[in-house]
């Protein structure tokens, strides 16, 4: 099955989003897939708040004269901004955007509230609903027109210096985070043609779908003095001068719970990494008559102690244990507990990994220590897994047929002279996007010459179809 | 000072919200509002799972014809909703509503979820933005134009008995929602004349601000089969027929916390019950020369030893004792050790009560048992309190006079023949709102005349000035 198809079919039939609003671009997160982002989510806030980030709430609408302050910026932007023009029957005054991201928004609020620089760094984040007018084809937590869950953070510093070092701090943040997920990934320096609007650089994250395509699923703009220039956010120095803030921000988007499900999934349906499952382990009891009773009040039990160890769910419903055990695999449970009479004898239960797909038996007395075992075993698989098929596709070539052989299977690392021109050569000869250069920098490129120009390589340069 | 000024003023000192956004009626959640606002919002998030249901997360855009299919709900809401027109530079096909609120978001994909008898009940809720055009004076959480914290249930069930039950449910849930954070309410029906546009009845639970005015705090709305007819929520009875499902919607929103802060407040800032508060705990060092670091590393020490039973914030910044002890005051912090060079020796600490103002010298060695119990001792403290000062502006009126006399300063019962226009002229005479009458019904009127006909009561009927 091809993966747009396999992807809309278990978003689908394992609950996640419905596709069915009316709206191009706009879906319902149902209660299966609301736990999992949940659960994405909190990871990622914890990760935030442990490193000295405070959570803020800034409005969703933004006054066009407020975005349009950073000229930059909005001519990044101004294709893809919806409008609000009417409250009621009544036109504003002002047009308000619905915020595409949220700069504009918060840099004049940081201009209040930064006076000196005892009050840096400033680090916010927030976690909200962005728009984009998209206009190229839409897709469920790939690309969509409300991004239903936008992490975005923000910060001001004194010096250059310290924020570079937040540059870096975030990016340990996120390769930490997207590790824990089992998201494999490369972090590239975006080129100046594909930067943030505004930004002095941009360091982003891709991860490939099952279709060799990169998806792009974190980035980091180093701001420098620009933003701050713009809306005056000032301080003054040890030494009692007025300065610009240095600025930094990044973000994180749905993409990440795109591509955990995208990235673990097989042709079963989702398999979860247990952190972030709803249900960790799934009991299902083989009722027989006769045992029936028996049967169940021994899977409650079971239940009752593997709560203590894992989020478990006990299906009891009236219908066949195969139809739970395909509800159950489509959901992605990474273990199923299957309880039946031989085993009730026996004192024992069969324990199926979603991972692998495997049984094995154990007895009922050391399932509470062999369930968190296996559970660290299912996160770790799915990581080392993941991060194999990732490098199988990670590519290295010299010439243009050679990258142009590669670029539809994965992403391709070859040499660049270091000139714009040669890079949009490159993208036009070989049909695919540049995602950058390696942050961080690496010492030497590994190809030695730029395969447009025959010039030596300054750095690598990594090329791939994108999402 | 005057409520208002004093509401304006504590949000601000405390850091609770920075209304210098500039866009009428939007305001900006700061780090310390947003704790607040987080811990309100997951008490209620836990009640709400406890009691089955699930959590989804809807568009925040409404298609303008799918708004307006419900005709009595879009008369309700047309001069209040914000209108989305373009898309970048372009003009969009159809105009997208902000959700007001999201039956019409909602109930089209009910209509697809709910097939039989069996899928029944379906309870759902979403914790969104939603936006009013509000003309009226704007205040933070108390009318604002984006609603920033929105918490909508809607159920559907296959008898009308059912959706009685799960009115009662909520407000089973919402009693003890507000009991939790000491906000005093009463349930009313609503009259005829205020109820939600669509709904057959609404239950609505009002509060009462310092300055005597009613607060709408949350609604329950029976919304009988209205809307399923109107957006074909149908399903197959157990006999195979096809019926049309009874519904239910309820809502709270910011104005939870806005009552938190308003009603348990004093002249000196916040005044936050344990249960909700960022930190439970400020740890104050009264440093001295010579002792300085012996009692920094005791402070430390109890930091450690606090942390196991509350949240703690140990205050080691370079300021004077007396400036933190106000900053936390302003910040209603409900606990303040102070350790100073006299109770190192002695091996005490103060314990300062922020509900009561008062202090008191504990052993450090009995702190880890004190604090606990402190805490809980706040909480009923400031519950008890508050219900006691509402209760003392809950007054009983038999005639017009004395309706006017009490409805600036609370909430009025009296007597209530039952006709509409009845109510709507005792609105006129007072100049106050009828807030409607008991939920759960009440078997005799206290007051046995209506005072605008004087025939006999039917009902009691609340009036209050109203936010």
């Amino acid at each position: 099955m091809e993966f747009s198809e396999w992807y809309a079919e278990v978003l689908r039939s394992a609950e996640v989003m419905d596709v069915r609003y009316p709206v191009k671009g706009l879906y319902v997160w149902l209660p299966y897939g609301f736990e999992i982002r949940r659960r994405v989510i909190e990871r990622l806030r914890r990760r935030l708040r442990e490193t000295g980030h405070r959570e803020v709430l800034f409005p969703t609408l933004i006054p066009e004269t407020q975005l349009e302050r950073e000229s930059e910026h909005i001519a990044g932007f101004e294709d893809e901004v919806f409008w609000v023009t009417h409250g009621g029957l009544k036109e504003l005054d002002e047009k308000l955007a619905l915020r595409p991201t949220s700069e504009t928004a918060i840099y004049p609020m940081f201009a209040l509230w930064i006076r000196s620089h005892a009050d840096l760094p400033l680090k916010v984040f927030q976690i909200v609903n962005t728009f984009r007018y998209e206009t190229k084809h839409t897709r469920p937590l790939i690309r969509m027109r409300e991004i239903t869950t936008f992490k975005e953070a923000h910060t001001a510093h004194a010096t250059r210096e310290e924020a570079e070092e937040q540059v870096r701090e975030a990016f340990e943040l996120y390769s930490s985070f997207f590790e824990e997920l089992g998201v494999p990934y490369v972090a590239s320096v975006r080129p100046e043609w594909d930067k943030f609007p505004g930004a002095e650089y941009t360091v982003a994250f891709d991860t490939l779908m099952p279709d060799g395509r990169a998806l792009q699923i974190g980035t980091i703009h180093m701001l420098g003095q620009n933003f701050s220039r713009t809306f005056e956010v000032t301080f003054e120095t040890e030494e009692g001068e007025q300065e610009y803030a240095y600025m930094t921000c990044y973000g994180v988007s749905d993409r990440v719970v795109a591509s955990v499900i995208a990235i673990h999934g097989d042709e079963h349906g989702l398999v979860l990494p247990p952190d972030v499952a709803p249900y960790q382990v799934v009991i299902v009891p083989i009722l027989k008559k006769g045992v029936r009773k028996k049967i169940l009040r021994k899977a409650r039990e079971v239940r009752e102690e593997l709560s203590e160890v894992a989020r478990v769910k006990l299906d009891d419903r009236d219908v066949s244990p195969g139809r739970k055990f395909h509800y159950w695999e489509l959901k992605g449970v990474p273990l199923r507990v299957e309880l039946g009479a031989r085993e009730l004898e026996e004192g024992t239960a069969v324990v199926f990994r979603r991972d692998e797909l495997e049984r094995e038996t154990y007895s009922l007395s050391e399932l509470p220590d062999v369930v968190p075992r296996l559970l660290e075993e299912v996160q770790e698989n799915l990581r080392r897994r993941a991060w194999e098929r990732f490098e199988e596709r990670l590519h290295r070539a010299e010439s243009l047929e050679e990258v142009r052989e590669f670029v539809g299977e994965g992403i391709v690392e070859t040499g660049w002279c270091g000139s714009e021109e040669c890079g949009r050569r490159l993208e036009e000869e070989v049909e695919g996007d540049v995602l950058g250069t390696p942050y961080p920098e690496e010492r030497e490129p590994e190809v030695e010459r730029c395969p447009v120009c025959g010039e030596p390589a300054e750095r690598t340069i990594r090329v791939a179809k994108t999402y």
